[in-house]
């Protein structure tokens, strides 16, 4: 399964040379991840944050950018977790444009699993795994195929 | 006296029209804010934050545009106390730029002082009344004397 | 009539003090203006921006913040459009939390209709005008109201 | 040789778990570049890309980040330039706290060099290539060195 996430992209979005200023993908990214805890976890990221003292922040990162976004754009961002560890998720989060399913971008977001009090690894509560699990699957077989899609 | 904060443009404050995104002013007068606590007062926000649990938070706006600021220029923002309350604090900010003194902005952003913990109003601590007060006298005679200055 | 936008309060749009970061408002109000003109005009604003060049640059700012707004809060803001000149156009976002109706911030904002090759004051397009004036009839008898409400 | 640039971290960059909003660090990285051209070239990137229209967008990003950056932390990103093809320069930005040296993110931007007109892939200007050159060699023995520095 792939948690997909429509973003359109917004005027103050831009930068200078008129394309989204890159360090906002990042932020679409996180974005993709609360409204996946949203709609698919159905519990709000805040309420995991403040209730079950639970948070992901984010300890590497690595991002291929493939053509520049320009305003006017509705992205799409479809999101995996593709690996699992005790206390580690990847997160993948692959964007296309969605007037021409042209790849724009592919990230892969590794989160820490944090206990939110003391800001220290912790395993992954099991409903949460549970879940995540169900959307590891859709490696594609190569990277570069991303690029010609 | 009045409190003068430089801040240089940055190519992803500018936004689809190539200007900078006017949001982002306010952080402009944030950080001049920010500067002054460290640079006046002698003490950075963060602590008065976190150690004396004080803040300041924006309770009332009001801000006129004068012109487009884009990409390379440099403000000069003046930051003065106009009007001090029991627990209230208006901070002005008159933005010019540098290479030709043109105003493009005029802020007055009126604060409460607030308990960080309770989050409520409190009184103006002492010892930064009188350092505002020193901050207090510049008033120009008229609004629109700022737009031919 | 009202044009009402609903925004999640999202996690990186707080602030040291574990509310939104009060320049964030402004941007909430342009994400409104902007789906106003994709839902009621009918037209992205990317493209009213890039075909038709014509922008709406905010000029002046008057703006109330009733309460802190946190994590987790959906805002509900209300575009209503008071204020019609030959080219600017006054645009005020009523600010209230969707789970209880609380009132948490009042704005108006005055826009200039500029061309956007030349950047210049223009008249505000025949179309607009009509439906902006469509949107103009709700003004509560006092500013206080807002507050109690 | 390596380029250093101090960044203070800012009210308006922390996030609700109460550190900076990890995105933020890209723009880090993309404020100690335009400071690098102003400073080192001599040129501020406003320039670079207006006049000469040429310009670095990012293609791709691999970043670490060891701890979390709290308000009132200083940083210190140290830049070079490890690696540089026809049209292409990777950055690395090297990032610590000042208070005590503590490596807090490592990253390696790889930028393209862009015709400015165009957006397409150009040859790295003379100039600029002889100066980056001279920031290329501090590259430590390996990647974990980092962690424990």
């Amino acid at each position: 399964m792939i948690f997909e996430f429509e973003k359109k992209v917004r005027f103050g979005e831009i930068d200078e040379a008129g394309i989204v200023y890159f360090p906002r993908f990042f932020n679409f990214y996180h974005l993709a991840m609360e409204e996946f805890f949203e709609q698919v976890v159905g519990v709000p990221y805040a309420e995991v944050i403040k209730k079950w003292k639970v948070g992901f922040p984010t300890v590497h990162v690595e991002t291929d950018f493939f053509r520049p976004v320009v305003y006017g754009d509705v992205l799409v961002i479809a999101m995996t977790f593709p690996k699992l560890g005790h206390s580690s998720v990847r997160m993948r989060y692959r964007t296309r444009r969605k007037s021409d399913d042209s790849a724009m971008a592919d990230a892969q977001l590794t989160t820490a699993c944090v206990d939110m009090t003391t800001f220290r690894a912790r395993k992954i509560p099991e409903n949460l795994r549970e879940i995540f699990e169900r959307y590891a699957s859709d490696e594609p077989p190569s990277g570069e195929e991303l690029v010609v899609r």
